[in-house]
């Protein structure tokens, strides 16, 4: 039986959940993985230039991450952030001390000039990770939130103020200035299937959608393009974006990010509790597939990516069989 | 009986053995200590800024010194190295994940345009230090050593190459241009008693000397000014300064730290071993003065420390009476 030939996958990936999947599709043997991730939640703590959902897929597909918590460093130290707050520092961001080792490495690198592409990749070698981490752009895009008391980064809004205060809008801090890698052109361009992690839509996948030429490579790119819905029952697993689609007069379910990919999207990953959903989903010209899609441990995450990567096959094959048909 | 005075005392100290003379000071009650450290030997790792004999006052001072080495702080971690390791950083520089903490901190404020002495002041104020540390300059000076394989920055000198190359030139890098610190001239000018810790006179206590205008405002002082020798017996405790001297052509025992004070210092306060050296020293123009100097504990520390405030008592007395007699 001849093997089937490896097949390029292109993820766009925000941080947890989108770790998450990344994992499951790195487990698979037979693809070639890109994972286009999001920059616009970095921001500069104590001076350094830190990048959380990129560090959060090294650390993820490295073998290193705490596993509890979902992100950070297994076996981490406070040491450096105590003496921080001793100093007087704000220190309501967690940064670890083997973290604070990456962060300040990422700093002296782009002091020096380096593309932040270039950082990623030699930190994602020196990880041990397997599969290529892209950024959308080289160039800074901050996500910011508005709220009652004004605007605030995106990290305050998630980690200092815990999501608390209600989302009036969202906005991201130079993106139309922002020109997309030649990295994640080229990965969307040559990718067999694109697809996109159960991550918040508004703040995870907007941004890189939203830089220069993204959207439109997605749009034009020849594969298939599959998501996993992040939303189970009408809550999201992880994170803020039920709570953020709903203040934004947004429907806040799995129907609500078939809206938002509406246009491109090929199929949707639902749950099966979310069945109901279907018709919704297909009235957006995307094809509902219902599956059980909670990734609790490792198992789950691969056999998610399996299911994900034999969805594409069928699709490529379907595709073929039209074109000759066509 | 009436309370004598706060004594006004201003120590030039180094790195580990000036951390001890001034622990030895602080540990008096009727004293007011300020402290002139070296900045000379301050270096980037990583793209931080690091002051490597400014902390080791601080941590002393602070109690949190690891008393073992010395120098830096007490339950350390390397976590933060680790990482930097991993990374392909050079990391012959052992710097602590608490250390890491402050290292950030300086380097941020000095982004920001804070004066070092002001970062100086503040990280020392967080740490518990009562006396005061001052910088020599806010400017940088940085100290370079000629060896047979060309000039290397002291820090390689001294933790890289573990002081094994001989030492064929020194030299003060920005000490042209540095301009001494307010606060230092007025801890000289406003001095009661201007102590010389037992630390490298050609590596610590020259830059001090050698930052323009500090010399000659310790030599119009009006206060005495006494020094203690970091040599015992011809060999220093801690530190490359007998090999450097000897390598420099100069004499490599306390007379040849009598050589390089003359002028100025009124007192040198050495080991009872090297009581036969007190003619040489004399010769100076320099009293001798014969003590146990080596510092092995905080009892130690304080003994000396009594001592030399007790000589400089002295030495006032005898001003006093001179100036009446005169």
């Amino acid at each position: 039986m001849k093997r089937e030939a490896a097949l390029k996958v292109t993820l766009l990936a925000g941080g947890v959940g989108g770790a998450k999947m990344a994992e499951g599709l790195a487990a698979l043997g037979d693809i070639e993985l890109s994972i286009i991730g999001n920059v616009a939640d970095d921001d500069a703590f104590h001076g350094l230039w830190v990048s959380p959902d990129i560090d959060t897929l090294t650390y993820s597909l490295g073998g290193m991450i705490n596993r509890q918590q979902g992100w950070g460093l297994a076996d981490e130290g406070t040491r450096a952030l105590d003496t921080l707050t001793m100093l007087g520092e704000d220190t309501w961001m967690m940064l670890g001390d083997k973290d604070f080792g990456l962060h300040i490495y990422r700093t002296m690198r782009r002091a020096k000039g380096d593309r932040p592409s270039e950082i990623a990749r030699d930190v994602a070698k020196a990880f041990g990770v397997k599969p290529q981490i892209l950024l959308p752009t080289d160039d800074k895009v901050q996500t910011r939130v508005r709220t009652d008391d004004g605007w605030i980064s995106f990290q305050d809004y998630f980690v200092r103020r815990k999501c608390a205060p209600e989302v009036r809008e969202l906005q991201f801090d130079g993106i139309e200035e922002a020109e997309p890698t030649k990295e994640a052109l080229t990965a969307l361009g040559e990718a067999d299937l694109i697809v996109i992690a159960p991550s918040n839509p508004l703040v995870s996948i907007a941004p890189i959608l939203e830089t220069k030429g993204l959207r439109g490579a997605v749009a034009r790119a020849k594969a298939p393009k599959i998501a996993v819905s992040p939303f189970i029952a009408g809550k999201v697993v992880k994170g803020p974006a039920d709570r953020m689609m709903a203040a934004l007069g947004l429907r806040a379910d799995a129907a609500g990010v078939a809206e938002r990919y509406a246009g491109w999207l090929d199929c949707l990953i639902i749950d099966h509790q979310d069945e109901a959903l279907s018709a919704d989903i297909n009235a957006h010209g995307i094809s509902a597939h219902c599956s059980d899609i909670l990734m609790k441990d490792q198992a789950d995450k691969a056999r998610l990516g399996r299911e994900i990567v034999g969805l594409g096959r069928q699709w490529l094959k379907k595709q073929l069989k039209e074109g000759r048909a066509g």
